[in-house]
């Protein structure tokens, strides 16, 4: 019997592939086409439009970045909220915090919420049956510009898909703006920003509209291996704090060890290391803005 | 027209693949089959037996940190050894430190080293004028045994293949007592070591050959985008000092600040960060043996 590959062209002129052990799920929803199946080399998979969203063999270095690493600097964020995240892997990290007493997941696509509850209760069953969660189906966009959100959270997540699509109002001026109205005084916001080597554009494109509507914002990174390219990139923006300062890290470590969180990604060590960027990724940073900004013609 | 992709195999159940613009080398050496090819997303390629073995959009991830990371920590580095390497991309990286008055390659394939000569001097024009540089061809795990080789280098770098086929016997005991032998007092050795996230077994084997014949020994990582699966490991061993300490890491950023040394992957940040391992990493790293040994049983 010839074997199932399942093929994602996400990039030009490259390809990765997963062989197929048992498709589990394959169906159209309002918004794209979603496949969950069991792969010999990555464990369970999750693809949209067929590119990797998650998977259960290193969903860990994508989600413990960008959730216990605020957290832990932060050091008492109660209100999370996740723009996308329908896989509940981000949540689940979240909740794992004590001091977190309230969760809101806003994913625009109901059907991927539902067939991640029936095929990845590994990740998330103890998420979704956790007190603390609200699950918004809903365009995460427009959630956050009702009057509401106002300085409500102390820590959002966008794990927002490529900015193609639906996914592009995720990656605009306007939403930059609603997340930081969205966020309380101290609070983080933390973005998936690509996978350099493949998407420079995403950092080259994110960190100046960062530096233009947040106090303080800056890059770290991780790595995803099925986030095919190496380094991915995450961005980080604050509301009176810094995020990855010698303090903060020091912070997270006591934090990280009161809290016994059990990870396979995330570790103190890791948190210090992310906030260094190879030489060809350094060169995409646009180099900081001067204190007082730069000088006004006359 | 239909477009011509190349596929990498070389795991189980994943593939990897390259859309290929023109096909410049595709020939059977005596050992392996050799294709040299300029893609759409990765520049100009090597495989041989269809896996990737360099390509010109990410070498520097690789050869840099096999190399400035140990000469910038040795300090007075002059001779190098390369098992293996016919691309010269280490070399080229090698005979950037004026401090470097000899570097001797030993591959094992000559059609390798034409091939590159011919279709990769964007990486290795200079490298192959420069009179310090001797290549060999022959077998680097028997050159290593030759009685002439005993204490001669101050630096090894094991740019071997994958332990498969031919490859196999640079991955045993016998050579890495070898290695041992043709290393100076203060000298240090770098191996590949697989990508731990498909290969984890590179690790757990090679880690505590290293630690049974090295003084000192450890492993540092990098992030070589088409040597896929993330993260790759790279292993060191000293014959006096340790890499990556405190010091070590310090003493090297001067050396690389004076040197003025351009680079793509290497800087002083990424040196202090290589030595911190996600958390599915540690666990395969064994732990430290006590100073004393294990005590021995009555």
């Amino acid at each position: 019997m010839a074997s199932k590959w399942l093929q994602e062209r996400l990039h030009k002129g490259y390809a990765q592939s997963m062989e197929v052990t048992t498709m589990l799920a394959d169906e159209r929803s309002q918004y794209q086409q979603i496949k969950i199946f069991d792969t010999v080399s990555n464990g369970r998979v999750m693809t949209l439009d067929d590119i990797v969203q998650i998977t259960t063999r290193d969903e860990s270095a994508y989600a413990e970045m960008l959730t216990h690493l605020p957290i832990l600097e932060h050091g008492k964020a109660a209100r999370v909220m996740i723009v996308g995240g329908g896989d509940l892997s981000i949540a689940d990290e979240a909740l794992k915090h004590k001091g977190v007493k309230e969760v809101v997941l806003v994913d625009i696509d109901g059907r991927v919420v539902e067939l991640c509850k029936q095929h990845f209760a590994e990740i998330n069953a103890r998420a979704f049956k956790d007190k603390r969660l609200t699950i918004e189906i809903a365009d995460a966009f427009e959630y956050l510009g009702r009057p509401a959100q106002k300085n409500r959270f102390d820590l959002i997540v966008a794990d927002r898909p490529d900015p193609v699509g639906p996914g592009k109002a995720l990656f605009g001026d306007t939403f930059y703006d609603r997340v930081r109205g969205a966020l309380k005084p101290g609070g983080f916001a933390t973005f998936q920003t690509g996978v350099p080597f493949y998407q420079p554009w995403e950092i080259t494109e994110a960190l100046p509209e960062l530096a233009r509507f947040f106090p303080q914002s800056g890059l770290y990174l991780s790595v995803v291996p099925t986030y095919i390219g190496g380094f991915m990139a995450l961005s980080w923006a604050g509301k009176g704090k810094s995020l990855g300062t010698p303090a903060g890290i020091k912070a997270a470590a006591k934090r990280f060890a009161a809290a016994k969180l059990k990870t396979d990604y995330y570790n103190p060590a890791i948190h210090a290391a992310c906030f260094a960027y190879p030489e060809w990724i350094q060169r995409l940073v646009p180099k900081a803005k001067k204190r007082n900004g730069p000088k006004k013609k006359r």
